[in-house]
């Protein structure tokens, strides 16, 4: 029987500002040494950022990619799952992972939220949205300064099963 | 050549309160007054209010289903289609309509708004979520004060295609 | 409370020959005739000749695409279901009849004839592939010589619900 | 720049015979030692036994789940991705593979024939199903007499990307 490792997802644009790929590759970076796995929609921009952070601390990385092709994975990516599902592969990334990282993002991050809070999932952010639902801010969204204590918070949310 | 009809989707939870109902049984009369083809997740709560007061209307409902079986589908769905895709199948909800009611509602509906706003399909919100990214509000939901105006603004959205 | 009618798939290529053609349009008259409602996956081949048929009959028909837009319906496409799901789709056509009738195929109509006969679904070919394994017949698919028995053994082995 | 793996996938019934779990288990084995990574379904069986084949030889082992809960993988499974799905998961195994080894097999696993042969993804077969249509035999699966030859004719198959 193998050790399951623990899987955490890093999402955010395809395209990105240079300070949040910057933050982006840091929390990869932290997540390898700290031996998580990490998780992405395989694409470029943030995704690719945590995956290069992530690969130059040896750690593993998994790409779920909406296309039909593998080809479409960003350089970092080890395990390449193509689902050729579009979009509906945002549901994938945050279900296969135990907590989820949120850096600045568009409107399929928010779809990416919506779906890890559903799930009960723990939503660490990091410069992205704020929700607030008839005048009430909703605080679901656990909020980090900086990617140490984003992937501190992560790794310290995952739920025993 | 059959004459393709204009398709709306209310989206909401499937639990919901009296108000939140009333306010999707009003959306759904008006969607079927109006010619338009109601689209919904085919559950409960909003889209079991939506469907019905659409039907009391002579509309046509269509119900995309998360689950394997069109047992499920509340007793006004008259299309049901059945995914098995799980919440998946929000996805299929945002794609199949040309705009959006969304009412109320929990962090399944706000993936839903997030894939329709990805995807470039008007939101239109009555007491829903309200968004901002980095203390700057996004003023991508189209407000409306009821469902009469929700449904004008959501037919007056359609883009021509 | 609204009567949900009889949902039945017809599933082939969406290139087909003159002679499948026009077995599938006679199908989709023959469906219509009988009240069902036809669901397909709404491309041109099979899939358009049979919405032909049905409409040139009153029918209703369904069309559940593998891509983001809609005007990639076939033009007897009544309801079209906007997937962006790629060939997951086919999963879905075929959960959303309660019975399907194969006309000729590739192998993405083999793909839907195993989903269906995995999920109980009552399957009747014309034309269409025939299963074997470890040098026994599997009878599973149910023969028919002509349209109109086709359409006759697809009603018949609906199940009740 | 990561160096992607092989991926090959073992696909089957969930529930075998004992004489089928042992070829899973074997190609497994050999899939490990020719340094392949193991793409399955992730649940009991077929799928199992080439888990805990590869496994043993120190191979990685990717489980794409239909439920979602990765705790219903089988132990063996490193990688688990959690789909949610339901059946439209066995698309993302096949497209997440370069080449399918079929080990016996119900509907389901003919579904996963299916969509590979429509994706040109080739298929070897060990004790599997025959197809063929109009009375003509379809030799697209690649036929294998053991689990040796099964893993040689797959890797041999592998499309230059």
């Amino acid at each position: 029987m193998v050790d399951k490792k623990r899987f955490i997802a890093v999402i955010g644009g395809s395209e990105c500002s240079p300070r949040e790929a910057k933050l982006a590759e840091e929390v990869g970076r932290e997540l390898a040494r700290q031996g998580v796995i990490l998780v992405c929609g395989g694409l470029g921009g943030i995704m690719e950022a945590a995956c290069k952070g992530a690969s130059s601390e040896g750690g593993v990385t998994i790409g779920i990619l909406p296309g039909g092709s593998r080809q479409a994975a960003n350089p970092y990516v080890q395990i390449p799952i193509v689902t050729g599902l579009g979009e509906a592969r945002n549901v994938v990334v945050v279900k296969s992972a135990q907590a989820i990282i949120a850096i600045g993002g568009g409107y399929g991050t928010l779809s990416e939220i919506g779906h890890a809070l559903r799930n009960g999932i723990p939503v660490i952010g990091l410069n992205t949205w704020s929700l607030s639902r008839n005048d009430q801010s909703d605080n679901s969204i656990i909020l980090a300064q900086d990617p140490v204590e984003a992937v501190k918070k992560a790794v310290g949310s995952i739920k025993n099963e």
